[in-house]
């Protein structure tokens, strides 16, 4: 062929309405459902839903609502798929109701866009509507139509861009979400008005943003300088083990972990926020590692091992950092993070630190480099046994009540491999992280965000996800039968479902399938826990859950079944009942004590308490 | 007496625990009532809500299901007793939730302290649980513990302290509260979860402050020479008018304001944020005065008079500024605002503007000042008579459905002297406009920042209001019969409801009295007014709405009765039930037609695209 002329190039580069062109370019980059409430700033941006183009390509809107709760189910719908999701929402009332949700994106590495709806560009400067008064010295000064983007930027957002130049607005999107993926942190588009219907060059459409183009390479000098120095201590190293942190979820390093796990049979421990990440049904799993806050089985196993392999790490107060994070006393360490990689030995306080570098990058090249046979392994095998959580040896209890030890037990019989578990931000959450989880199996909760409220929107958003992109956080696909559709399950406390609860509607309306427990034990044990074990400040209503989705529009019943459950009996037959297939959304109350919450939060609030001394 | 010794100097500053210091503080400032969600870093202070010396002074805490409803609650509470709400949450999820309400209350001018329990003072650097991370050029650059802080002082925030230091703590809750009054806007204490209990001097707690010490004198001289000017203007003009608006309210001048109307015998007009400040039963009142927004009866009056005194001005896109707010060709206007008086000839553009001067004094000087026999009053009666709603000339319509215009004419019905009807953002609240208010009623709802959702928490916020000062909003006891338990009405549509639906269990818990009618409209009807009447992202799932306080907390019916009215037949009866006592909660769902809208909202939104092109 010969070169493009200009004629040719001129069609290539048509011209469409910026609304459409976004729109495109959010579901070439994996929002195919967005999130979000209209608003009239954001009214024209959304009637180009219904542009044949963009409805052809399986875009649609998930209506939620409030904001906070679109939030939080773009932050699900992330998690669930590790791709961009999108949120819409209207300037000042709207963006402000979502930044809670939008915070905790960032907090905990998820990709979530926030585009918000703002004044035409051309429009006079004036105290508009939604728009918050500028002060200086608690004196108004004026409009600043740009007062929420200073107010997220740098803060909640990694990439924050104002669009005020119609020519130039396809490139800041891409840019904005190029950063997103690179930062797997959220970011904004402020997008005026009038821009929806301006046409604009589609020449960007040609650039699939995705993880893989996003992140920056490392040089290939500095990447064999390092994995060779990897490589010399692993060769060295008698026990090593792998510690799975969540970076390798949001980097999308999942599968190739799991598989360097296989090649090597090194031992393996994930974090907190790494939990899921690994299959743990490899038989070197050795459960979860929290430092002083987890078993002292599991930290007698990780101290003493030689060389710790620490990917995708994360350090906050929860996860790593206030509660004290104990290594072996002759233990190497190497942290694999996505903006440096540091090499340390616990011995002698040596240290090398590279920056700059992303360990997505080095994981692939060690899978490459890794000689097995200089693998040098001498695990005793006494020590490391295969995980099971009857090392955890729960107490026998005389009740048939259900209690937290009972929910460990028998909990996990709910999961079958491949299914979802969502826990909401609370007591609960604590117990599953000594589950043995099913192989492919996948659990989402916040580590240190911790907002109360998240997880009934968040696991909307993961239903979302799972229509969108089914099975697609199943790395070997192999191991989950064909035809089986996996299971979404959330776990939710009373006080936290309340925050949130009109997206129960809202799951009716797009069919999500899921399986709602609500732990009934009158009110925020975790607060209870802390402080104030009577006092009624920690109180709510009590509400009587099984009514809920009749107000909420499954007037008779059709899709959705609601059940209380008191006894040990009544969950275990529930339980089975579900696994035998139940109604698209089934919602479980279950009773529990008001001061029953599990050990494992006990114990992290005793560390967390002494760390502060 | 003698000279105070130190020894008795030591007695009066005895210290107590900072969190005791604070409620106090509270109380005396006029927050009975604490609104909020607890959270780990908050509990603390929390737990002196339960000192004895707290309990004492009728110190409660309302527990609300989510920190944006307590935000909105705290906005109406302030709303309905133009005294300091209190708001406390916790650390990043709980402050970002919440501050959508506080925005609102900046943008409004509503008088509400927002506390932020934080990390203790002495805790090392970390990245701690509820923190987002403090990022630059994307990159996270450590932990800010103060990034909240940051994020809201000047721009929702006109005062804000994140105490560092325990002695000057007592002092910083003045500054921050005294500020509020000042501004008449939000302010933020950011609390330490260590400094509950730290020990801190009383000698604060001597000075209360209150609205009336809280506002800066203007100097004698300066406002002799302002009252002199427009003295003048008022003697020189034959059909002066008063325009009473929004601070008129908030800086507690409507008692003052109705007199000067009484005494001087003024026609009186009010703005859409001013609605309900003047008592429109005056034989003087002319209606809402809206620019091009209002009727045109209206308007004629208005541009027919020669001098316009605009007490308690705001200029915003809706209240003022974008849809031109039009004054007769040859008049004189005088703004009276909170820190400017501003005296402008429209004939000659002359100009005097007194700037850093409170009207709260200007009106009070001029009370006194003025003499009567010299106005020169000589209104046309054919012209300025007495404001009617019949004078709207609402259509016939041959239906025995509900419609908006049917409201317009019924709904007034429900109001008797000392009413308070609350409305939430949307359709309903723009046929209030040309409501004629019983005389001591109030009006409230948002008009520029316009959060929907925001009206339900409000009224709950109101309900706690009436509670700790029954009667308070009325300004003339006379006017409504001593025994009277003034009725809380909420209009609210069914998409702002279901934002914000749980708090209907917050007001069964605190037992508020409330008539709340849902505007079952079928979606965002004031989206659809606006665009996409077709849209789905307009609809929203339907409810059924008679069913939520069975599922929230009223088991038995005993304390709130649910009903629905489809004709108007059942609407009259509702209302002349309600008017003769209903149960505590009557929640009313109302069937309305989905494109059905008051001409006001029509009127508003075509005068302001006009005004934006």
């Amino acid at each position: 062929m010969g070169p493009v002329s200009y004629e040719s190039q001129d069609i290539r580069t048509k011209r469409i309405p910026f609304g459409e062109y976004l729109f495109k370019k959010l579901v070439q980059s994996g929002s195919k459902s967005i999130f979000g409430v209209p608003g009239d700033y954001n009214l024209p941006l959304l009637e180009h839903l219904y542009d044949d183009s963009v409805k052809d390509i399986g875009c649609r809107w998930i209506a939620c609502c409030n904001e906070l709760n679109a939030a939080y189910a773009a932050d699900g719908y992330s998690r669930y798929t590790n791709k961009l999701a999108t949120l819409i929402t209207t300037y000042g009332v709207g963006e402000l109701s979502a930044i809670n949700g939008v915070a905790g994106s960032s907090a905990e590495n998820v990709k979530v866009l926030h585009i918000v709806g703002v004044v035409k560009s051309d429009a006079p400067e004036c105290n508009y509507h939604h728009l918050i008064p500028q002060l200086q010295h608690s004196n108004f000064i004026g409009p600043n139509r740009k007062i929420c983007y200073d107010m997220v930027k740098d803060r909640v957002a990694c990439s924050a861009e104002y669009l005020e130049d119609i020519e130039t607005a396809p490139e800041k999107v891409d840019k904005v979400i190029t950063e997103i993926y690179k930062h797997s942190k959220p970011g904004y588009l402020f997008v005026p008005a009038d821009f929806a219907d301006k046409l604009v060059d589609t020449t960007c459409l040609n650039n699939e943003i995705n993880l893989c183009n996003s992140i920056e390479r490392t040089p290939s000098e500095k990447l064999d300088s390092i994995v060779d120095g990897v490589l010399q201590w692993i060769y060295q190293s008698q026990t090593p083990a792998i510690l799975a942190d969540g970076n390798v979820d949001r980097f999308g390093l999942i599968s190739q972990l799991n598989q360097f796990i296989e090649r090597t049979q090194m031992v393996n421990f994930t974090t907190i926020m790494g939990k899921s990440i690994i299959d743990e049904t490899n038989p070197r799993y050795q459960g979860l590692y929290a430092g002083k806050s987890c078993t002292d089985l599991v930290r007698s196993k990780f101290l003493s091992c030689d060389l710790i392999l620490h990917f995708g790490v994360e350090k906050n107060e929860v996860n790593y950092c206030a509660q004290g994070f104990p290594y072996g006393p002759q233990a190497k360490v190497i942290e694999f993070h996505q903006s440096y990689i540091r090499l340390f030995d616990t011995l002698n306080g040596d240290e090398q630190l590279f920056e700059n570098v992303n360990f997505v990058d080095v994981l692939t090249a060690l899978h490459q480099r890794i000689d097995i046979s200089k693998l040098n392994l001498q695990y005793d095998k006494a020590i490391f046994t295969t995980y099971e959580p009857s090392q955890l040896n729960l107490p026998e209890e005389d009740t048939s009540d259900v209690t937290q030890i009972y929910l460990q037990k028998k909990f996990p019989e709910i999961l079958a491999p491949g299914d979802i578990l969502v826990s909401d931000t609370g007591s609960f959450q604590f117990g599953v992280r000594d589950y043995k989880l099913p192989t492919q199996s996948k659990f989402m909760a916040q580590s240190t965000w911790l907002s109360i409220g998240m997880g009934l929107p968040a696991a909307l958003g993961v239903g979302i996800g799972m229509q969108d992109y089914p099975r697609i956080h199943i790395c070997d696909q192999s191991k989950v039968p064909a035809g089986y559709k996996p299971k979404l399950v959330l776990g939710v406390g009373d006080g936290a479902a309340q925050m949130t609860v009109q997206e129960l509607t809202t799951m009716l309306r797009y069919h999500v399938d899921i399986n709602v427990f609500v732990w009934n034990n009158n009110g925020y044990t975790i607060e209870r826990a802390i402080m104030g074990e009577n006092s009624d400040y920690n109180d709510i209503m009590p509400w009587r859950w099984t009514k809920l989705f009749e107000a909420f529009g499954d007037f008779d019943g059709k899709y959705s079944n609601s059940s209380l459950v008191k006894t040990r009996q009544e969950l275990d037959q529930k339980i089975e009942d579900i696994n035998k297939g139940g109604k698209g959304i089934e919602l479980v109350e279950v009773k529990l004590g008001v001061m029953d919450y599990p050990a494992q939060l006990q114990m992290m609030l005793s560390n967390m308490k002494n760390a502060k001394k």
